[in-house]
C-alpha cells in the first residue's frame, strides 16, 4: 500500500477504535469519544476497554484483537507503559493507523526512549502508521474526526475551511485552534505531531499538499530531523501552488536555548531554516498574530499578489502616510496612479491627494461612487499587484454598508487577479460577508501591509525549486580526511569553476625565485601547511616582494619563523603568487548542516561578517536568481555597487561563483566537510572574481 | 488669566454655545447637540442660530452677542467663510474658548491661510482660546462634553478612564476612538487639534499632564512647528511620571512624502523626532496595534517596570521559546530564577523546565497552586522587573477560572511593584476582571513582550531631562557668516573642550619647515581655505612628510596643485600637523533642525555612516548617559569595544566629546549653523579622543 493510501485511512477514517475509552469525563479516553459523538462523526466507533460493557451507549470491545472488523484508526488513550502492549494485540491488517496521546516517551529520557522504540517496532511489524506519541492527536474538521483529547473543541468548533494546520507542540496547537475559532478561520485539518516516532511535520505537509480541501498550510515547528524530507514536502507544496506559513521558534540565542531545553528534536541552526524558508517560498511568521494574519489573508484571497506593487486608498491622509511607512519597511513599492486617474479624482475632490497613498478624504462617505471609481481606475491600468483600502471606523455605520459591500463586490468582479485587503472596523457579520467576497479585513492597517510584505517575500523564490537530488560528478580531493593545504584547497575551488589566484608551490628558495620570475611583477609568499590555519600569526606570509633578493630573503624568513613558531607543523612548501588586483573582499563559504546538508554562506569580508554579522545563507544547490538574492539581501550590498567612488563590482560573476560552489558541495556531499574562500575578491564589473585564499576540510 | 485657567474653561466647560446648531441630522451642527443631550452633559447648552426658535427643545439664541451670560465654550459648526464673523459677534469676556470644526483654512492654500489668520485675530482680540479649525473637536469623557461632530460616539461611547488621547488628524482620532471602545480602553479626554491655529499638540499634552484624571497620554502626530514647546510638554510629562505614547507618521521616505503631501505642518526630519522621543522617554509606536497595546498596558498596570529583567512563565515550552525570541529582539533580559525556586518546581514537576522561560507544563491545570507558588518564588527574590505568563486557551475553561483569578489577585497583592501581563484567551468579562486587578491580557504573547520592550525603552531616558534653557556662554567665532577654514573650525572644536590635532598655520615653505621641525616626527600638510571643502580632490593634502626637503617639496606641490585646480579659492595658508596616532575614525556632527534647533549626530567614519547609515542623533543639550546611549546604540558599537584584536577605545572620552559639542551648540545656537568633526579619532582607552579635521559654518 502506498504511504498516501495508508495516511488516507488514518486521517480520513471510516472506522475508529478508541483504546482506553472511558465515560469518566476526567479521563483522556473520554474526550475523543465525547467529541466524536457530540459533533456527529459519521463512521463506526468502537470503544476498546478490557472491562467490556457499553461506553456512551456503544458496545465496548476488550482489546484490538477482538475487533470484529479492521479499523482505519486506533486512538490509544492509555498510559505510556501500556500503549505498546495494547497495540501489540492487533493482528497485521486489523489497524491501519494509530494515534498515541500519552507522554512518557523519548521526551523523558533513557527509559522513555526505549519505550518509544518498542512502540515503533510494534507498529512497524503490524504495518500501522503512527501519529505521536506525546501528542494531542488530530482533527479532520470537515468529517468531524476528533482524534484528540484537547478540550479546545468543547468551547466551540472551528468552521470547515481550506487551512491545514500542523503543530509539533500540542499546547501551541490547542492555542492555535482556539485562535482560529476566535478569528473565524476555517480549517481542513488540525494535526499535532508530538514526538514524531513515525509521522513527522513533513509527512503531514505532504498529506495536506495532496488534500483537495486544503489551500493553505500553517505549520508550527521547533526543529526537524530529516532535512531532505522537509525540502521535498515544501517543494511539493510550491509545485502545487499551496502557500505554506511557518512559525518556527529559536530565532534568537535566548529562544534557541529555550527551544533546546524544551524539545527532544534537534533544533539545528535557525539561520539555515531561515534560508530554507526563503528558498522554498515559505512565509515565516515571527509572532502568533503574524502567523494568523498570513493564514487569514492567504485563505481569504482567491489568489496571491503577483508582485510587490501596492496601491493604497485611504479616507485619512495621516493613516495613508502610516501605511506608506509600513509599505516601505515591508519592501513594497508604491507606484503612482496614471495621470488620468489622478486628474479625475482631483476634478471631483480638489483637496484629495491623488498620489499613492491615494487619499479620497472623508468625501468617500458623501459620494458613494468615489471609492469604486478611484479604485477601478487605479487597477484598470495593471499598475498594481494588490490594493489596500483604509475605511477607518466608517464600516460600523449602517448607512454606508451598501457602499462598502458593493465596492468590494464590484472590485473583486472587475479585477479578480488583484487581491484586496480592507482596513476598518466592521461588525462581525459584515466582516464575514466581505471575507466571503475574497476580501480579508484588518483592524490594524499596519497588519494588512505587513502581511502583504510577507507574502511578497514568498514570491521572491520565483525560480523553480532545485530538488535536492544528487548529481553524478564528484569532487577530486586528496585521499583521507581533515584539512587540505592551501594549494589543494584552491585546486578544489578551481574544480568548482571559480577562478583562483595563480599560486605555485615551491620547495626551495631557488624555486621561489624562479616562479616569482615566471609570475612577473610583485609577488606574495605564503607557507603551505594543513596544520597552520593562521599563516600570518606564525610569520608565514610576506607580501609585495620584488626581485630575486627580496624573494629569497622572504623565503628564508618564512621558513625560519614558521620553524620557530610552529615547529610541529607538517610543511608542504611555500607558495608563490602574484599580488592581487584591487577589488572588494568577500567571504564565500560552505559548511555541512547536520539536518540539511551543504549550506552556502556569503558576506563581505572582515568587519562586515565578523562584527556586523551581515551574511546570507542558502541550501545547496540553487540557481542564479537565488544567488543574486543572497548578494542583494546584504546590508552591505551597496559596497558592491560602487560606493564612495569605487567601480561597481562584477555581481553576476559573484552570483556565478555562489552557484558553482553550491553545485560542487551538492555533487560531493560526502567528501567535503567545509570550504571557506576568504577573501574572494569581487573585481570591477566585467572582470569576474578571484579566490585569493581558501581553507577546506575533507571528510 | 493663566493659560491653564483658560484651557480649563475650554476643556471643562460648565456652559456650551453651539453656533450653527441644527436639528437636521445630516448637519454637522446637529451632532454635538445630539451627543451632549443623549449622554447627559450636566452643564448649560445654548444653541445659536440666526433663525432663533427652539432646537431639540432648547431655546436658541440668534448670535453670540445675544448670549444672556458668558459661556465657557463656543462650538463653531458653521461654514469656514462665516466662522470668523460668527465669533466676532462675541464681546470680550463672553466666550472663553472655541472649537472650530470646518475645513477650508490653511490646509487649502492662500485664501484659506488668510481666512485662518482672520479667525486667529478675531479670537486673540477677544481673548478666546481656539481649538482647530479643520478639526473634529474634543470630548471630555468623564463629564460627557461632546464638542465633536464625529459620529464615532453614536455607535457606543468609550468608558471613562485614565488615558488622554490627542490626535492631529481627525480621521485617525475617530478611528482611534472606535479602537479604544473595541479594546475596552478608558479615556479621560479625546482631542483632535486640526490646523492648530492656537492650541497645538504640545498645549494639549501639557493640559493632560496637569489633569488629575489622566495617567497615560496617547498622541498621534504628523509634525510640530514649535520644538521648544513640545520639549517642555514632554519634559513636564516625564517630571509628573505620566507615560507618553506617540504614533508619528513619516518614519520612511515613502511615509514622509505621503505625510508632506497630506499635512500643512512642517514635517521635519523624522530622525530628529525619533531622537526627541528617546531622549524624553516617550514610547514610539510603529503601528496602530502597538499604539493601543502600549496605551492599554500602561493604563492597566499600577506602575511601570523598573528595568529590563523579564520573567516568563508558560504552560507550553514552545510558546515559551517564542516569547524568549521576542524578549531578545526587544532587548529584554531573562535572568534565571534562584536555584531554590528551580529545585522546588522540579521536585513537583520533574518534566518542567525551570529555567527562564519557566515551563510549568500542562500540570498547571491539574495542580492549582503550582502557578502561584512558582511565580511567587520567582518574584520574591527581586530578580524580575516584570512577569509575563502564558496560559494558552485555558482561560476559556470555567473550571480553571478560580485558579487564574486568585493567581492574579494574590500575585498583585504580594508583589505590587512588579507589573504582570497575562497571555491567554479569556472571555470578555474575565478579561475585564483581570484588568481591574491591574493585569493586562494579550491574546498574542509576542504583543505582550514587545510592549514590555517598548516600555523599557522609555526608562532608558533615565537621566534627568535637560531643559532647553539657554546658557550665557557663547562661542567665539570669526566675524561674518559662512564656512570657516579648517584652522578656525578646529579652534571652535577646541573651545567646546574637545582635543584637536596640533595644527599650525603657515604662510610659506620656510615657515612650514620650521613648524614641521617644532612638531617633530612625520607631519601632514594641508591647504587652508574656506572655499575648498574636499582638499584631497584638488591636491591639497600631503601626508607622512619627513625632513625639510619633503616638507618644502610638499608645500610647493600643494600650492601649485591648488593654484591650478581651484584658482578662485581664497587661500589662507597651509597647515602643518603631526601625523595622527592609530585609532578608530568617528564622525561627530551638529546641524540645526528648523524645528528643534541644534541636533548632534554620531557614527563611525566612512562606509559605516555613508553606506550603512549607522548613525544616532540627540537634541542638544544632553548629559553623559544620553551620550553613552548614542554610542552604544550603534550597530557598529562593537568596533569601538576592541573588535578583531584592536584595543578598546576610550568610549568615556567619546561620550564627553558628544556632551561638549552639544553644550557648545546649545550655548551659541544663533552663531553656528553646522559643525562636522571628521574624523574624530577614538584612541585606546585612557588616551581620549582627537579631532583631526573639522568643517564648520557660521550663521
Amino acid at each position: 500500500m502506498t504511504s498516501r493510501a495508508e495516511l488516507s485511512r488514518l486521517f480520513h477514517p471510516r472506522s475508529i477504535a478508541v483504546v482506553g475509552a472511558s465515560a469518566a469525563p476526567n479521563k483522556i479516553g473520554a474526550m475523543p469519544l465525547t467529541l466524536l459523538r457530540r459533533h456527529g462523526y459519521a463512521g463506526r466507533i468502537v470503544p476498546v476497554n478490557p472491562r467490556g460493557g457499553t461506553i456512551l451507549d456503544l458496545p465496548a470491545c476488550p482489546d484490538l484483537a477482538a475487533l470484529a472488523e479492521p479499523v482505519d484508526l486506533a486512538i490509544l488513550a492509555v498510559p505510556a507503559e501500556h500503549a505498546a502492549d495494547a497495540l501489540a494485540r492487533a493482528r497485521p491488517g486489523q489497524v491501519a493507523g494509530a494515534v498515541v496521546f500519552t507522554s512518557g516517551y523519548a521526551e523523558t529520557g533513557e527509559a522513555g526512549r526505549a519505550r518509544q522504540a518498542r512502540l515503533e517496532a510494534v507498529a512497524r511489524e503490524r504495518g500501522i502508521r503512527l501519529l505521536g506519541p506525546n501528542c494531542l492527536g488530530f482533527m479532520n474538521v470537515r468529517e468531524q474526526v476528533y482524534a484528540t483529547f484537547s478540550p479546545a473543541p468543547m468551547n466551540g468548533t472551528v468552521a470547515a475551511g481550506d487551512i491545514g494546520m500542523v503543530s509539533q507542540s500540542g499546547a501551541f496547537g490547542a492555542y492555535a485552534y482556539s485562535m482560529a475559532r476566535e478569528r473565524g478561520l476555517g480549517l481542513s485539518y488540525w494535526i499535532s505531531t508530538g514526538n514524531e516516532a513515525d509521522l513527522d511535520v513533513s509527512d503531514c505537509i505532504t498529506w495536506l499538499v495532496d488534500d483537495p480541501h486544503t489551500r493553505v498550510i500553517m505549520v508550527y515547528m521547533e526543529g526537524c530531523r530529516d532535512g531532505a524530507k522537509l525540502r521535498h514536502a515544501l517543494a511539493a507544496a510550491r509545485q502545487a501552488g499551496k502557500a505554506v506559513v511557518v512559525a518556527k521558534i529559536g530565532r534568537t540565542a535566548a529562544g534557541a536555548q529555550a527551544a533546546a531545553s524544551h524539545t527532544a528534536a534537534l533544533a539545528g541552526d535557525d539561520a539555515v531554516y531561515d534560508a530554507l524558508f526563503r528558498q522554498y517560498g515559505v512565509a515565516r511568521a515571527h509572532t502568533i498574530d503574524e502567523f494568523f494574519n498570513l493564514g487569514y489573508a492567504l485563505s481569504a484571497w482567491p489568489q496571491r499578489p503577483a508582485g510587490r506593487r501596492l496601491g493604497i486608498i485611504t479616507i485619512s491622509g495621516g493613516v495613508g502616510a502610516l501605511m506608506a511607512d509600513d509599505a516601505q519597511d515591508a519592501g513594497l513599492m508604491l507606484p503612482e496612479p496614471a495621470q488620468s486617474v489622478r486628474d479625475r479624482l482631483l476634478a471631483r475632490v480638489p483637496f484629495a491627494s491623488a498620489r499613492n497613498p491615494v487619499d479620497v478624504t472623508g468625501q468617500a462617505v458623501a459620494e458613494p461612487g468615489l471609492l469604486l471609481d478611484t479604485a477601478d481606475g487605479m487597477l484598470a491600468g495593471g499598475t498594481y499587484d494588490a490594493l489596500a483600502v483604509f475605511l477607518a471606523a466608517a464600516g460600523s455605520l449602517d448607512s454606508l454598508w451598501p457602499t462598502f459591500e458593493s465596492f468590494a463586490r464590484e472590485l473583486r468582479e472587475r479585477h479578480p487577479a488583484v487581491p484586496l485587503s480592507l482596513c476598518a472596523i466592521f461588525p462581525q457579520a459584515r466582516r464575514q460577508a466581505l471575507e466571503a467576497l475574497g476580501c480579508p479585513v484588518f483592524t490594524d492597517p499596519s497588519a494588512a501591509i505587513r502581511t502583504l510584505g510577507a507574502v511578497a517575500v514568498m514570491e521572491d523564490a520565483a525560480e523553480p525549486v532545485v530538488m535536492p537530488e544528487r548529481q553524478a560528478a564528484a569532487a577530486e580531493l586528496p585521499a583521507g580526511s581533515g584539512p587540505l593545504n592551501e594549494i589543494e584547497a584552491l585546486a578544489l575551488v578551481r574544480q568548482a569553476g571559480i577562478p583562483t589566484v595563480d599560486a605555485r608551490l615551491v620547495a626551495s628558495a631557488d624555486e621561489a625565485v624562479a616562479q616569482a620570475d615566471a609570475v612577473g611583477g610583485p609577488v606574495a609568499l605564503k607557507i603551505v601547511s594543513r596544520d597552520i590555519l593562521h599563516k600570518s600569526d606564525v610569520g608565514g606570509v610576506r607580501l609585495a616582494l620584488q626581485g630575486a633578493g627580496q624573494v629569497r630573503g622572504a623565503h628564508a624568513g618564512i621558513m625560519a619563523a614558521v620553524g620557530q613558531q610552529a615547529p610541529q607543523a607538517r610543511i608542504d612548501g611555500v607558495l608563490v603568487a602574484p599580488m592581487a588586483p584591487a577589488g572588494v573582499e568577500c567571504i564565500l563559504g560552505m559548511h555541512r548542516d547536520p539536518v540539511f546538508g551543504p549550506v552556502i554562506m556569503f558576506g563581505l569580508g572582515g568587519v562586515y561578517v565578523e562584527i556586523l554579522r551581515d551574511v546570507s545563507f542558502r541550501l545547496a544547490p540553487f540557481g542564479h536568481a537565488q544567488a543574486r538574492a543572497m548578494i542583494a539581501g546584504l546590508r552591505t550590498y551597496p559596497l558592491l555597487c560602487g560606493a564612495r567612488g569605487a567601480p561597481p563590482c562584477d555581481v553576476e560573476a559573484l552570483a556565478a561563483a555562489l552557484v558553482a560552489l553550491a553545485a560542487l558541495a551538492h555533487a560531493a556531499p560526502d567528501r567535503i566537510e567545509s570550504i571557506e574562500i576568504n577573501p574572494l575578491l569581487a573585481l570591477p564589473r566585467g572582470q569576474g572574481v578571484l579566490a585569493l585564499d581558501a581553507v577546506a576540510v575533507a571528510r
